[in-house]
């Protein structure tokens, strides 16, 4: 399992209140079955490559779905191959 | 106030497990007396620019303290002004 | 047309100089078909989505087989939908 | 010598095109005096943490005095302690 952080900043607005696009995001994060947790600055789930790419690919239709123009998305992976990474865990340090 | 996200990666460290390298850092945060919070993919704090910029210094140079060869830091700042950005109205997007 | 850029960290790899984990992530970026520029900090690649997502699965894979024991991925994509991104056109700002 | 690549996305301008908003800060950059590269995906700047960090407040004034009413500043630093590192250098991998 890796862990990733992702975030979505939609550009050109009109507001700097972004969250009517951030919603439809949130949701569907919740509906994928992966793990996570909405963090400040992101959100973080946990699952294989495969899925967290395949989430980011969902997450992009739903942004463009909701009106943004323009969109900067921003992913971090974790990933390590001799013991799983779990959010938990990560919070440990 | 700004929110930020902030994460130091050592490189060239023999083990993949770097905590050791990062408990200076947390250190480093908590005494800066900023608001923190620990987060799977990074520390996320609250501040002025200034302040998190500061403490971005004071993070290198634990890190490098605790033996670290090479570091990759990655800072993300959100700040607005037309109202307060804070850690707990982040989280409900 | 989307503009991203990738850039992968290995961990834990006993020396800072980490380019014989990165050669092979290149080759693949190369292979791939898709325009791409090496930069300072990262390699920017032009596509769709769907092919940046699936080149950043192919990296993640090229590292693992080059021996890293665990990575960081970071991936920037930017998209519009009013009118095409590309590599040339962002270099102008 | 550390190297950095900072980029700033202003949120909430009225067109998905924000060019106004980061000529400025070229401007602030090239004004430095620091080696820089326009890179598709952000600016690369090479100097010491502290004149990093300098830089960074920099471009943040000056983005909000171009307008910017909402920005995501995303930096990201490579410093070694074992070599000097320079943009020309990074790009050889």
């Amino acid at each position: 399992m890796a862990v990733a952080e992702l975030c979505l900043f939609p550009l050109g607005t009109e507001s700097p209140s972004v969250g009517k696009y951030l919603e439809p995001v949130i949701e569907v994060i919740r509906a994928s079955g992966l793990k996570y947790r909405v963090c400040p600055m992101g959100t973080v789930v946990e699952g294989s490559v495969d899925e967290i790419l395949g989430l980011v690919r969902a997450c992009h239709e739903a942004i463009l779905k909701a009106g943004a123009r323009r969109v900067v998305i921003s992913l971090r992976i974790d990933d390590r191959t001799d013991k799983p990474l779990t959010i938990e865990g990560k919070v440990r340090v």
